[in-house]
């Protein structure tokens, strides 16, 4: 699994819950986040990197955990992959939104590699034409994130703020499209009322991975590298999992 | 000239009215931005890459728009700069506190890199040991200003909180040690009172220069290379410089 950084560990948190017993190995590139503010060139050229070490490393599945590579790199990682599979925090969403007979508009926010990747209205667009989808761009939600201020009057100026830019009159889902923002759903759950479903990908990815029967037999354990090594993504690690990991570095440049 | 990304142009600024004929040269390093989060060898490795190729480009000076930069990659940059003199956004900031005969008592915040890089104690405890310096590292305002929202409550109840933080009743001086916060200069002047003297590196640097009578024969053009392309940066640049500029992108990874 991997992410720029820390917002992956949301999915992270979310599949260790749906299969306690996978081993897995997780890599933050964190020496180039945050991918969401990338070209897309750069954000293959990690994504292929990072995919090779994983594969190299015995990876039996690989999950970009990481919104900006899902939209820019998926066919780079699958190819990468070779004969492993490879999942996304984008596909899964789509599938979601178009299995549910009830929704036919829906807002996204994400980061601007996201947004701009128009990767969201495209795919919906195949499977599910019928569904409108608004998107914006919202950059400043991240490091607001991983910088963990605990200040709600902030987060929920800068979440209604964004949310001002949206016309959601008369939708009936809003994407949380970037891993970081679960931590701020319910700011967006609050300020947008309960008839809009606010959805958190890694979650939906977690869940469809359980109805589809997958299992992973190992110990649970947790193998969790970074490009470049900083105290800060120790502290967010922690306080997005809620337990404290050890850290290894690694360099994926060459 | 160089910084890490947009927030060099506050100096850029700075410099540019106090030297309008001055030809520049500046790199933002957008595909590393934030220097602030960086290790300090990765700091040194991004900075002598660049300080080599304005070196090599011709340049006459080399001034470190960057304090995350300055901090940690000072000695860096010189010995690539070899007989082109080195100028940088904290040691013009620490004489001029050790001159004035007012000040004992200083705040200053930054990034993570330079507040824990310990730059600004130790060199006042060299020339001026009298003056006792309380640091903070404010990681959300460099992005906020990036970003660029209008929102004042935002910026003042980020602000407030990070102030609270620092206990500044006998300060007569704050330092903005990160070229993004002259932005939100008034907001800190605001907040803390007439009585606080609110320092923006680049216009310290700017005001020294023309004090010791350098001048700049060159006909004021402009050259702006990143090292990663992003809309996001042009438009940022617009709004801290207040003209349009325009961009070449340059690869310094080799």
């Amino acid at each position: 699994m991997f992410d720029s950084g820390v917002g992956g560990l949301t999915v992270l948190k979310a599949f260790r819950q749906a299969f306690p017993t996978a081993d897995i190995h997780y890599v933050g590139d964190t020496l180039h986040m945050p991918y969401g503010d990338k070209s897309p060139e750069n954000i293959q050229d990690f994504s292929r990197k990072i995919a090779r070490y994983l594969r190299n490393s015995g990876a039996e599945l690989i999950v970009i955990a990481c919104n900006s590579a899902s939209s820019w790199a998926f066919e780079a990682v699958c190819q990468e992959a070779d004969d492993i599979p490879v999942l996304d925090v984008v596909r899964p969403v789509v599938h979601y939104l178009a299995q549910q007979s009830d929704v036919n508009w829906v807002g996204l926010v994400g980061t601007r590699a996201t947004v701009q990747s128009g990767i969201y209205p495209r795919l919906l667009k195949a499977i599910a034409p019928h569904i409108h989808i608004e998107t914006l761009a919202t950059p400043l939600l991240a490091p607001l994130v991983e910088e963990g201020i605990q200040l709600h009057d902030l987060n929920r100026i800068l979440v209604r703020h964004y949310l001002q830019q949206m016309p959601l009159d008369q939708a009936q889902a809003l994407v949380l499209a970037c891993t970081h923002y679960p931590v701020l759903h319910d700011v967006f759950q609050e300020l947008l009322g309960p008839q809009i479903q606010v959805l958190n990908p890694g979650q939906v990815l977690a869940n469809q991975c359980k109805a589809q029967g997958m299992d992973f037999a190992g110990t649970g354990n947790l193998f969790c590298e970074v490009t470049e090594y900083t105290p800060a993504f120790e502290k967010t690690a922690e306080r997005l999992l809620g337990y404290p990991i050890s850290l290894q570095t690694v360099d994926l440049r060459s």
